[in-house]
Formats: structure tokens, sequence, C-alpha cells
């Protein structure tokens, strides 16, 4: 069986899945049957029905930490469990932990103990502010995926990632999609993230990165394009593309038949991608 | 009792009081004798020990949560017990959660909840990149601290902070610091981090976020220059510096001894910046 974060990647790409469900299980969106729980189990249950719904569908599955953190220990064990399940029974489906962490190495390195170690997640987003140097620590993980947040779907206009750089001019996250490519990437473990809520960023990465893997959040509930997003975000295969929808799957409904309507919502997606790719 | 992190952090400097101990609390580091104990256990009683023997001389515990997420659930629970800890029997002194959070504004909503509303953080380490829209969830609790991540205490010399921006050429984490000086600062709740290995960088910082707090980690182990330091960073007040040192303190010993040799440690470290101050 295939082992690393890309092989991995690649042969849920060779069965047609590109849906990645995002567990963003909000505690306090839970459906209210989900109350008589402790918090722990809540949050795993809740978790346990959506990925036992979906998991003939998906390509990863993309845990985001602070839904986790905002319950204490108690969600951080939730997350735990989560991870546990997924490794247990769907060894083959991705796990992505959605953190964006970024410190100096020394820290970094007690965040890739968290998250790889211990969490056994096959790759992490992370934030590339501080440089190359700082996250060898996860860089050197050569079976992992280091996921490096290019450009953010949320819709401000301030962020630094556009600002003009350097003597010719370019957008920040360009420059920093060139240095990943020509200099993070010796292991052939990175991808990127670029917002579906951002089509014309995603042609220009695409260009950029050649084949690497590119995670594309912020479809469905935030407004993603997913023509453009296929359009412009394919590599030459065809693939490469992690296309995660959160809240417009798990909380498609907030009563008892959650988990059901989950289900319908990834099955949409995954044949509106299915239809879009023919 | 001042309540708000910039009263509290305002008292401490009036009281001559600018040491920030980093409980960077690695658990394969703890003296041999805690190891009898649970993970939980020995992560908190490490904590209550250093924080009972320094108490007297410091503004500020920074405690960075990756040493804390790397030991998972039981990790997480030492984390809430230090917080709780803090604020029952030191409720005058600052606790900053070092955490470098940085998501869309829903998710960093849940990161906000993490830090403020449970573990009851007086500040969080923020690291910049996705602008200010995403961080309106923290910027609008107006009585914590937002400290925003400018300039790394690492050796990396491929630091996006640095890049030339703009028609003007200035390096990116002068055009933030700007940003924020002008823009993020409406509820005067932010303050800045700057590594005390770059003091050049430090005193441009200074001119530009005027009375603004500047959190300096690197000081000690990491070897940044505590006269520079306090040279190009004080405020138009002689104040306006939160000098952090961890492993330095910490880790002063290695063995039972470990909290009077940090008390000698944060001491020392108290005494040379009351001197440079004279």
């Amino acid at each position: 069986m295939p082992d690393s974060f890309k092989e991995k990647l690649k042969a849920k790409w060779d069965e047609g899945k590109f849906v990645c469900v995002g567990l963003d299980s909000d505690y306090s969106k839970l459906p209210h049957s989900f109350k008589t729980y402790s918090k722990e189990e809540s949050l795993f249950n809740f978790n346990k029905s959506i990925i036992d719904q979906t998991f003939d569908l998906v390509c990863a599955y993309k845990i985001n930490t602070a839904f986790y953190e905002s319950e204490g220990s108690e969600g951080w064990k939730a997350l735990e469990e989560t991870c546990k399940y997924l490794k247990e029974n769907y060894s083959d489906i991705l796990i992505i932990l959605d953190a964006k962490r970024a410190d100096i190495g020394n820290t970094n390195q007690k965040y890739a103990q968290a998250f790889f170690d211990n969490l056994k997640a096959d790759a992490i987003t992370i934030n590339p502010y501080p440089g190359k140097e700082a996250f060898m620590p996860f860089l050197e993980y050569k079976d992992k995926g280091i996921i490096i947040w290019l450009g953010a779907s949320n819709p401000g206009t301030d962020k630094f990632q556009d600002l003009l750089v350097g003597e010719s001019q370019v957008p920040l996250y360009q420059v920093i999609a060139e240095q990943i490519t020509d200099s993070w990437n010796h292991n052939g473990n990175c991808a990127v993230v670029v917002g579906g809520t951002y089509p014309e960023q995603l042609k220009k990465v695409r260009e950029i990165v050649g084949d690497m893997p590119i995670l594309v959040p912020g479809i469905g509930e935030q407004g993603g394009d997913l023509e453009a997003t296929i359009k412009n975000g394919l590599d030459s295969n065809k693939q490469g593309l992690i296309i995660s929808s959160s809240r417009g799957i798990i909380f498609a409904s907030s009563g008892d038949n959650f988990a059901e309507k989950a289900r319908e919502a990834a099955e949409e997606l995954h044949k509106k991608i299915k239809e879009i790719l023919a």
C-alpha cells in the first residue's frame, strides 16, 4: 500500500477522488442529540459519523485544529481519537492537520512531534512567514506533506500576500511559491494552499509550482468557484487538486440526519468535479 | 487592580519589572525526578516550581503552546492547569500564550475562544500574514493583548519579513509595523514581537510603533544582545519592553536544583536590565 503523502494522494486521484472533507467540527453547531455526551465524545462521535458516511468519496480529511483547541484538553482528546480512528480504519485516506503553524526551528520541532509523531497526520499546513530555515524540522519528514499557506480564502483586501515585492514588483505569494518550488521542495514533500475564492491566483500559482499538489479550501460555504478552480488548478496529469469543503458538507443539516446530508453534499461535490473533469 | 493587558503591563513596568520567563517546558528536558509523575503532572509541577521561584521578578510568563501540544491532551491539560494556577495565585502577572496563530476569521474566532475565553490568557502572539480583516476576532478583545510577530529571532537569511516591498522598497516587517500602528491598533491593544538577536530591526520598529509594547524573545540561550535591545527598544517613558528568556532560565540547571537556578538566572537578567536602565 502507498505510504507517503504523495503516494497516497496519487492513489486517490487515480481513483478519481479529489474531495477533501474539512472537519471544522464546531461544538456549538453539533446536532442537539449530541449534547448528552461529553465534549470529547460528542466531537469524536460526530466526526466518526461523518467519516463513516463519506470515506469512499474522498482523498483526504482536513482537520482544523482551532475547532478542537477551543474545547480545551477534551477537544484535543477528540482530535487524537479522530486521527486514531482514521489511521485504524481508513489508513489509505490522508489526514491533513490544518494548523497553519509557524515558529522558529526548535519550536517547529515540537509542532512536528505533536502532529507527525503523535497524531500521525500525513500532512500539516504551515504559514510561510519565517522562511525556509525555520521550517527544516518539518521539511525533513520526507514522507509527510508540508502544505504551505500561500493564499487565504477570506475576503480581506489588506493581505500581505498581495504586496508587490522586489525590483520586479511581483506579489509576495508568487515570490513564496517560487522559493518553495526552487528550494523548499528538495524532498518532494511540499504542497501549497490557495483559496478557491481566488481562481486567478490559483492559475498563477499552478504556472509556478508545476505539478505540486494544491489544497483549495473555500469551496462551498465560502463561495469558491469550482469550475474555475478546476480549470485553473489542474496539473499536467489532469490531477493535482485537493478540493476542500467544510461547513457546506459537515453542517449540511443541523438535524439528526446530518451524516446522510453530509454524504449527499460530499457526493454532489464529487459528481460535479467528475463532470467538470469529463 | 489593573485589569487589561496594557494596564497590568504598565503596573509591572512601574515596579521596574521587564523580565518575561518563557515556559518552553520541554518534557524531554525535565529533571529526572519529575519522570515519576504523569506527563500532565510533570509539566504542571515543573512550571509551578519555576513560577513560585520567579514571580516577584517578572512582568509576564510566556507559554509556548508547541511544548504542550507535543505531549498531546495531557500536555494541553498541563497548559490549562498552568494558566489556572497563574490566574488564581498571581493574577497581576501577565499570561502571554506564544501560539503564533493565524487563519481566516471564523477560525481565528475559535482560537480566541481557546486562548482568551477558556485559558484566560492576557495576550496571544499572532502571525500577521493573512492581514487585518482576518484578525478582527482577536482585535475586538479590547482588554487583551494582540502581539504581532514582526521579526523572528532565528538565524535564517531567507525570511520573508526582510523582502523589500512596494515602490519605496521598504522591508516587509516595517510595512506591517506601519499598518499595525495606523490601522490595527484602534483599540490600543496591539504589541509586536522583534527578536533580541536583531537590535537594528528593533530600533527601526520602535521608531515606527511609538510607545506600543515590544516583546523581545531570544535573550539568553539564543544570544540576543541585552544592552542593544534596551538601548534601541525603550519607549518614551523608558519602558515599553517585555524581555523574554526561556531555556536560559528554566533549564539553567537540569538537576533537582532547577528552580533555584532558574531564580538565579531570572534575577541576574532582572539586575542586568536594572543596571543598563540606570
